[in-house]
């Protein structure tokens, strides 16, 4: 190896130590913190992110990554490393530390704002903090620079090459496709899911997830899981992942597939190449990506009948007196009642997308300056009338529901739906390329779908961007055909339609 | 406030900010680190040690400093934090980064030899390190400077001010007072304890020793308790202090008088300053005396009759089938029950000073080159039969059972001894000065002593070295004869000599 590329290694990976120091504080944050530490943690975590950025825009960082992009000697991974932490270099420069702390500042206010206005149901209380920060969003995004929406300078951000243009066409796809579809389910007689309702233990949920985990193959030596208030996944190196989640006694649900969607996450962490540790080929290639494998896992596996029909049986064995009249049938139909509701959170995998539809209009607009904060909470009840048939009683499960937008994660929504359209069309493709992997599910090996997965995607990184390792794997780029047949085939089966 | 002084402190609280970072890590690392997780949380634990070291020896402080330390505008608690500042920031410049980094590679070599010397039980494994080891810190002896003793500077690293002089004179009163007394305790018969080494079911053990720290004061808002293999506290700001324990189903002595003592620990720490966080008058002063207040209530406290004449009842309620036929008389003897043991960590409040009696001469005579690390087993073993009248068995429960020397901690285990005899000075004069304070703990009531240690030791932080806080505590400086009296009168009484 040569020693301006052992110099580059060695530069990230003490950004990445303190990233990853600073993650390990915001895991314990979640999970441990008690409620006094919180102001002297914001300042620790503070610190250690300026610490990052400033080393990430070090002068000597930047000489070297200009030095080593045209080393020919490098082989295609060591340039393909150089060429995206050349190009994060580039774009970290753009930020200048006056911006940079107005953001933390301006994020931290609009955070104890939202706090404030959901505790009192009132999003007027928010309304002067969510200005401030849609007004540094636009200047961030003209300091980023855009050919034709400045929407598309955010969305980049956390989606390498999404764009209002692809965005506009895909969610035009969701509402002719998928709403008719939708439509026609919800004119049906609802399913009964009350058997997921019942009392079930605390302890004895925590121990079936945790076997859910251990099947899947999560590493429980190279992670953990706890619980916390949101669950989420968090990864330190590929050797210590972990995911929380939260145990309901009275839904069944809720930590089962939630255990299910961040193990998702946490596969996809593990498997990444250790070796390349603080390189772009160690770290995952998006969001939409990463989002992609906890979806295959939550919904086109953990909501499909194979899975279950090896689970099923042992979930009896543990809650008899829950499940013992309850057929394998009717717990599927359960998992897979299609209703709509006011919260994102709370939707099932179809009418999910129109929740994301309504929040990307209304970033878009809000970008562009056609919609202001003043009308928000209007344009927010209207489209929820308009998309879902849903009257938005209060501001706390309207407007104020979601946490994205005080930290300014503007251009974050839309990755969870293409999440859900890439796991649907990998999903297909697996199971082309493995013919007896349904077979395999319903005895609980999971063995193969890892493998495939592991091959096919984690091991690369982010070496490929979303759409060109999409091509590679599946031959196409993201198409929403894959998750408008898969909807239709599981869904009207269920429905019967 | 002055614009230098502010600028001292931010830059203190920024490296303070890094040094806690890496304090969650290492608290992270003994409680819920995944096996695998090891290597690369010790990478990252380097790299935030690395990062202090250089914002700690960064010029600029050093100017600041020197300017601020002539500064006639400051008030006293300024003036000495700036002092204490600048004799570390002077001691810090001794240090070469070449040296750092050899003293860090060597530990971490010397740590890992110790385990597999441990693991095969034999000393022989381990003796390369350990020599490369106290070449080091012979080297850092030198690099510190010293005028009579070599172990003078090392001693200085972990109780600023203690000399081998001071260290004689006190070890010479252990021997001539202490060890006649423990050899007439020795001649009686043994105390019965086995009522404690019945079965006490795990979950309420743990329960009881949260009560217990409720009670002591522990503010559960500001820190909390967890499980690991050694207990340990540590704390990342006055706001959040973490305490861990172990729990021995067939020993219910191991959670309780550990949960009491690193509860000590924690309310020193919860009662530092924390508007003074990151300043010399925001942290401990010292390792003696933040073992001075670990040990006045394990031992004082904590192993006292009033203590137990308020908590033996709630005890026999938890465990009735245990303990309703045993009074409060034989449980107090039971946990005051004197014997000798190899281990010192298993080894009661009075021979467990004759274990840091041996390993004080023993560094002593590694430092100065009189003991080689050759003959070093040897010197052991001849010491436990001296002083002890114990034949060691194996390395294991012999010359390997420390884990302070791998991380070159030679001078740390003579303040445990300085922790107890400051403990029973304190603890004297606090009687004094409280009149009803025994029969206050009778009743369950800490608040007064709590007070008594907040108002005289905790609110001072380091702005006192040891000797000076108890001279100004109990009028005089560190006196033998508190500890010796102590001991006499509680112990004449348990075995009625």
């Amino acid at each position: 190896m040569n020693n301006n590329y052992r110099t580059y290694i060695e530069k990230m990976q003490q950004i990445a130590d303190i990233r990853n120091a600073a993650a390990v504080l915001n895991w314990d944050e979640e999970t441990n913190l008690p409620e006094k530490g919180a102001a002297f943690r914001g300042k620790q975590l503070a610190t250690l992110s300026t610490l990052a950025h400033d080393c990430f825009a070090d002068k000597e960082l930047g000489t070297l990554l200009q030095k080593l992009s045209t080393d020919t000697t490098l082989n295609e991974v060591q340039k393909r490393n150089i060429s995206k932490t050349l190009e994060d270099y580039q774009k970290n420069k753009k930020y200048s530390s006056k911006f940079v702390h107005q953001l933390s500042v301006a994020s931290s206010r609009s955070y104890h704002a939202w706090i404030k206005a959901r505790k009192e149901n009132n999003f007027a209380l928010y309304q002067p903090a969510l200005e401030e920060m849609i007004s540094l969003k636009q200047q961030e995004a003209e300091l980023l620079g855009y050919t034709s929406h400045p929407y598309d300078a955010l969305l980049d951000d956390f989606e390498k090459g999404a764009t209002v243009k692809m965005l506009d066409r895909l969610f035009d796809q969701v509402k002719t496709g998928l709403q008719p579809f939708i439509d026609k389910i919800l004119s049906q007689l609802p399913l009964d899911n009350r058997l997921l309702h019942q009392h079930f233990d605390k302890n004895m949920q925590w121990e079936f997830s945790l076997s859910l985990l251990q099947a899947m193959g999560f590493d429980f030596k190279a992670g953990r899981q706890d619980l916390s208030e949101h669950p989420f996944t968090t990864s330190f190196n590929a050797q210590d992942v972990r995911v929380t989640t939260r145990i309901d006694e009275n839904d069944f649900a809720f930590i089962t597939w939630s255990s299910i969607h961040e193990g998702g996450h946490a596969l996809y962490e593990q498997g990444l190449p250790a070796d390349q540790y603080g390189l772009p080929a160690g770290e995952a290639t998006s969001l939409s990506i990463h989002e992609s494998q906890s979806r295959l896992w939550e919904n086109n596996i953990g909501r499909g009948r194979s899975f279950w029909k090896y689970f099923y049986p042992q979930l009896q064995k543990r809650f008899p007196e829950q499940l013992k009249d309850n057929t394998l049938q009717a717990f599927y139909q359960s998992m897979n009642k299609i209703q709509t509701t006011p919260i994102r959170t709370e939707s099932d995998e179809l009418t999910y997308h129109f929740h994301i539809l309504i929040r990307y209009e209304i970033e878009k607009g809000l970008l562009s300056g056609d919609i202001s904060v003043h009308n928000l909470k209007e344009a927010w009840n209207a489209a929820y009338k308009k998309y879902l048939g849903i009257d938005i009683q209060d501001d706390k499960s309207g407007v104020l529901q979601d946490i994205h937008w005080c930290h300014g994660g503007f251009g974050y929504f839309p990755t969870y739906s293409l999440g859900s359209f890439y796991a649907a069309q990998f999903y297909q493709t697996a199971i082309q390329q493995i013919p007896d992997l349904e077979r395999e599910i319903a005895q609980g090996n999971f063995d193969k779908i890892l493998h495939w997965l592991r091959t096919n995607i984690h091991q690369y990184g982010s070496l490929y961007k979303s759409e060109e390792l999409c091509k590679r794997v599946t031959g196409t780029t993201l198409d929403f055909n894959f998750f408008m047949n898969y909807a239709q085939k599981k869904y009207g089966e269920i429905y019967q339609l």
